[in-house]
């Protein structure tokens, strides 16, 4: 009987959408079958000098007992508003040093756990999460239809709620 | 009420011992709090020129879809015995070979699937994933108390049980 556990049921339908695309047709196909530069990093260019967790149980486990903040980024390799938002989180030298005191997490595919998805799975999404485990689905961008979605334009906006998001639920000692 | 969606319930308890050893103790203390080498790579050194996925769900649904096998190496960096195999898998040459034919994963952290533990969570602990996705829980190792555990002595048992995940459950076209 151990010889059969199926762990389909743990997989679930992952459907991504690239927010506010409308160019995603005129990539040229062969950059999804590209193999990734070898070795591969986990930052993916978000940032190589900051320290990124590998998976979400780690993620949770750490922001729990190391008492920061965690930030999760969805984002895809070929989503040409995932690249922009990354170009100008990594430029960005305020938001790196302040990266610094957040677990930190960058994800291609989804997790199954519903709780990162307030108001549906699209890249990118930034959501923040308190060492309390509690997501921080207060805190939004500028786009009522996608609430956690940035561009560019409002790395200022994100940089402020990287800041809000230093500010826990609850301060307990 | 959307402000609080408690992940809590999503992270499990997670216990992790490292199989065999009984030299942990000896390890200075600096090391589990040394920051990591950066960039991180997701080979942590089991095979720099494989492609390696980052999370379980992203290997589970690279496996379904490319109807490779999974493999799934548990590890810990500061575990004298994941680090000898990690040193025994990296040089073998045809294991790194027939690597290749793999959907490869390597964790640190314990995933919320109790499919992928099944006598118990320990490391160095290898599992094979048919493109089925039904757990090879018939793929073991020499040590009856921990099934899925090897030693750098068991290397080439390892490249055998490699050989034999090749070899799918159900071949449908």
């Amino acid at each position: 009987a151990m010889e059969k556990s199926y762990v389909s049921t743990f997989l679930l339908l992952i459907v991504i959408s690239c927010a506010l695309a409308k160019d995603v047709g005129k990539k040229d196909t062969k950059e999804t079958t590209a193999k990734p530069k070898l070795p591969q990093t986990l930052s993916r260019g978000w940032g190589d000098q900051l320290i990124w967790t590998q998976t979400y149980e780690e993620a949770l486990f750490r922001a729990k007992h190391s008492n920061k903040p965690l930030m999760i980024i969805h984002h895809l390799e070929d989503c040409p508003h995932s690249q922009a938002l990354k170009k100008a989180f990594a430029e960005h030298k305020d938001i790196q040093k302040l990266a610094e005191k957040f677990i930190l997490l960058n994800l291609v595919y989804e997790t199954t756990d519903k709780n990162l998805a307030p108001d549906g799975q699209y890249v990118p999404r930034i959501l923040f999460i308190d060492p309390s485990l509690t997501v921080r689905a207060d805190i939004t961008g500028r786009y009522s239809n996608r609430l956690y979605a940035y561009e560019p334009s409002d790395i200022s906006l994100l940089h402020s709620n990287m800041q809000k998001a230093m500010k826990f639920l609850k301060t307990e000692l």
